[in-house]
Formats: C-alpha cells, structure tokens, sequence
C-alpha cells in the first residue's frame, strides 16, 4: 500500500469495553474519529453489524472531505490468526472464537482490510510517533481492562508466527493464583489487570473487609472499578493501598521477567490504569531492580505512553501505510 | 569479517561447568576440538589464564596445519555487556563481576575477538546447522546445569539493547519460590535447571525421604546430580519421580510464557537436560496446551536440538562469520 497524503486509512480500535473509528493520515493526523460502547455482551454478530455501520459512516464522511480511504485496519483486543484474518478468541470478547472479521469488514466496504492485535497497533502507534520514536528495541504494555503488548524489534513490529505475540498479559506469574478470563490461572492479567483489581475489591469487600470504596459508590459493588479503587488509594484508604499495590508488584514481576527476557531500551506503558502514574509505577519499578539482571535493568528505560487513547488508531493507521506482502511492516 | 573457506574460527564455550575450545570453519565443520573442566571455584583470574592458554594452543594447531585464524569469539554463560566486552555478572561462575574478557583474550592473542552469550550462540548454531534450520522465528532454551536462551527474530539474533536478552533462566515463575543463583526467587532455572533438581533431591533426602538415589551415589549426597535423579526416575523411584514432575511442569510453565509472548514457529531444547526426553518434554507439552493460548500453542513445534554438545562453538563460529559492524548478526 503507498502512502498518499491525502488518503486517510479508516483506522478502528475494537475494544472489549470501547471502539473508536477513525480517519487517520500518514502523518498521524486524525481527519475524524468517533467512538462507541463495544457492548461485547450482545455477541459476536451485533458487534460486527455495529462495526460494519460505523466504519461505512466513517467512509462516507472522508469521501465528503473529497478523500478517498485508502484501506481499513482493525486492531482487535484479541488472539488473531492474521494469515486466515480471524479472531481465534479473545479473553475480553466473550464468545467469539474463529470470527472472520476480516473478510466480512472487506467484502462489506471494498475495501483493502487488515487485521493487527491492539496492543501491537498502540506499540507501532507509540514508536511512529509517541514515546518510543527512535527506540529500535521497544517493549510496550498496556495495563487497562486486560493486559497487552506489542514488541518492535530493530525497527519493525515484530507479531510472531501466526500474528499473536506480545501476550505477556497471559504469562503465568502465579501457578496456583487466581482464574483469569483466558482459562489459566495466575497470568500477570488476573493479578494485575484493571478487572482483577475490581474483582479483589468486590471479593475482599464481600467478606467483610470495611474500605471508604463503599461510599465512593454509594454501596453499589458493581460499580466499583479499579480507577474507584484508584481513587480510594489516592486518599489513603487502606484496602486500597494494599490491592494497588499487590497490582503494582506484579506488574513489577511481569516487566522484571520482560527486561530478562528482551534486554529493551525502552518499555512503554500504556492504556487506563497507567494513569495512575507514580502509585503503580514506582513500585513496579523497584521489583524490576530486585529481580531483574543489573545491567538489563538499568539499560531500560520506563516509560509512560505519550499518544493516550489515540495510540491504538494511530497505530492501525502505520500499520496499514506501511504494510508490505510478504514482509511485514518496517515502520 | 569475510568468510574464508580455509580459516576457522577459534570458538570456546566457556560454561560454569566445562570449556570447550575449538576450531571451526565456515561450514561448521570442526577442525580441532578439545574441552577441559572449567574449575570455576578458582576464580576468574586462574580460569582466565586457563582459557588464555588454550586458545593459544588452538592456534598453534590451527596454524601447524597450514591455516590461519579468522578470529577467536567466545560463547559465556554470562550477562555479558556486549559493548564493553565484558562478563557483567553470572550465576554459574562465582565472583565474576565485569571482567573485562575481551580485551584480554584479545591482547594475549592479537585477534579479533567477540563475546557472545552461551545460549544466544547455541541458538545461532542451531538455527544456521541443526534443528532450526529455515525457521527465522525460533526460540532456543538450553535446559542444563542453569537454564539460558537464545533468540532468532526474522532470521537474525536478537541480543537485545546490551548483548544480553533471552535470559528466560531468569523469569520469576513462583514469587515466593526458592532462591536462585542470581539472588532473585522462584526463578524458572530454581525450580527447573540441573542444580535445581540435585537440591530438591538433596534436601528431601537429608530430611529423611527415602529414595533409590541414595544406592545409585553409594549414600554419597555430593555425588547426587540431575542425571542420577533422572536415572532413578527412569527405574520408578517415586521420589526421583515426584522432582523431575515438578520440574517438567515447571518448565512447561516457562514455555507456555514464552508461547504466548513469542508465537514462536519453533523452540529448540537443548542442553543436558534434554537427554531427559520425554519424561521431561511430554508434561512439558502438556502445560503448554494447559496455559497457552490454542493458536500458539499449536503452532509452535517444540524440538531436541540436533547439534549436542557442539551447538555453542558452532553458533560461536557462525557469530564471528556473519558479525558486521553496526549491524549484527543475519546468519
């Protein structure tokens, strides 16, 4: 696909929770964007539908901008085969498993499509053009709902053999730990992850552990998130402060194991729950000097994302610009 | 470095446990080949004049027989600092703490010398003459008195930001588990890798378990190793039983991280440990299909090496070979 500058590529991050669509241009200028409530309960067939609506709303809007698209890239909270261009599973869609999104979006549009991992879209995003410009050996993780990742490697986003890697979400921390919504128990996501946060809290709370989380929802448990938990933690509330920072140890773990295993100039962290910046970080950073090898440990840089809830369209958008048959992307 | 049909590479590969010195040519065929015990208790000084003098002697045989050195490059079982030359630390060699090995190989011999990782080396043989042969995505784990890796991305070694990546020996698999050489706890080399086994066996013995170990070292506790607890596992010992299960399900547990972090095409196993075969690797495989996610689970073959023992001082050879300056290693 050859960049032309005036043809944006309708660039999608789907998203268990949310989905943005929208017009992105070489340079990463976003030409328009909306976004939407994925509603992954509804299943696989309301979700595509709704998809299909919003990225065709989304193609005739460019074309009113007299733009012609020059391709659609759908980055995916998912497992994808991307040689047959499917969703094999996904821990935060549930029910979907072997979904051709792919062929279905192309033959909806006519248009060029292109599936890429959301995590690996955000990491091509951040390293074009957020955080890790010019950081050839570049880790990023994205801490929100689920735990993500993508991987550059001497420049190039690097995806594995069948398009998966960087699932550093579902490496096994804790043998025995905790269930995660992949079927295995103890990956760094259901110790670490936005979800397992919320879970801790509600099951520490149900057991009778008295936290001010209760009055910061008002005594709903199902409202309590982990940016609540988050907030409790701000203001000092004890059960709180210990989940973030079991959170945050694990975490440290996880990146502690990365820095061994890659040697990374850089990570970067992305997605919601790095927001809450120091107070998870911090720590997480101490873990990786008590774990890590010295000299990896100290070469890496931590990073925080710079491109915020944009990085994964940005991405898809590099991603699809910059796609060559049979090579990959070299960004 | 241009390849020369008549110059060998002088290859060592210097483990905690023996060196091995050779002579290798382009092709990886081995001209001269001897190894001695490493005695890595006498410290670096002592070992250091050891390796000194038998690379001298490699080249005086190489030249007796009408050829010339290309180079000497030599594979450690080490974090090493690629770009200083120099062994940071190592788990295996004792009191080793950034000793410049390098430059004084380089200076007694007057040759061009390279520093490489054991594992990474071993890789890089594999992936240019043994199991790994077209399979530009493999991994490579060595499962020996300590456990190291090694790194294949589209066809090149990957070493990382400071020459020191694919130490997966190192990830933390049990937070709280069993300190490993490397000061950190519940590493995957603690709970799977050759000492790690004699310990177990040693110290359930020493707290009265009784075992078939015990006849097979004539009631001699220091005579205890991995092989002679795998030995009585093959004869049904329960106990020797019971400790290679754990550290296969162990190992698997690594695997399965590195399955989903990677999507690897390929994991090669080598090292002493793989002689195991399949009282090691079937649980193995079957913890991979446990925790892994399905797709790359099954895409990835899980494989013995092919070259043995010579895996290190071939990858050393083919790493001095192919070294360009600035660019690495594309074998």
């Amino acid at each position: 696909m050859t960049a032309d500058k005036l043809q944006p590529v309708i660039a999608v991050d789907f998203g268990g929770t949310k989905t943005i669509v929208a017009a992105v241009l070489p340079d990463s200028k976003i030409v328009s964007r909306r976004f939407y409530l994925t509603r992954a309960e509804e299943g696989a067939r309301e979700v595509i539908k709704r998809l299909v609506s919003a990225v065709s709303d989304s193609i005739v809007q460019v074309k009113s901008k007299g733009m012609a698209p020059a391709g659609i890239g759908i980055g995916v909270a998912g497992v994808l085969d991307i040689t047959r261009g499917t969703v094999t599973t996904s821990p935060n869609l549930p029910g979907w498993r072997n979904v051709p999104i792919k062929e279905i979006v192309a033959a909806r549009s006519g248009l060029n499509t292109f599936l890429i991992n959301d995590a690996s879209a955000a990491a091509l995003g951040e390293y074009c053009f957020g955080a890790g410009q010019g950081r050839s050996n570049m880790l990023y993780i994205t801490v929100s709902t689920g735990i993500g990742g993508g991987i550059i490697i001497n420049g190039e986003l690097y995806s594995g053999a069948s398009g998966c890697a960087g699932e550093w979400g579902h490496m096994t921390l804790e043998p025995n730990g905790p269930q995660c919504h992949c079927g295995n128990f103890g990956c760094l996501e259901a110790l670490a992850a936005g979800w397992a946060i919320t879970r801790e809290a509600v099951t520490r709370m149900e057991k009778g552990e008295s936290s001010s989380i209760a009055e910061l929802v008002d005594g709903r448990a199902d409202s309590i998130t982990a940016e609540v938990v988050a907030n409790a933690a701000r203001k000092g509330d004890r059960l709180a402060c210990e989940i973030v920072a079991k959170a945050a140890n694990y975490l440290g773990i996880g990146l502690a194991n990365l820095v061994n295993i890659f040697n990374p100039e850089l990570i970067v962290i992305g997605g919601g729950l790095s927001k809450m910046g120091n107070m998870l970080l911090k720590p997480a950073k101490q873990v990786i000097k008590e774990r890590a090898f010295r000299l990896p440990a100290r070469t890496v840089r931590i990073v925080r994302a710079r491109l915020g809830s944009n990085a994964g369209i940005i991405g898809v958008a590099a991603y699809v610009f910059n796609y060559r048959p049979g090579r990959g992307v070299r960004a």
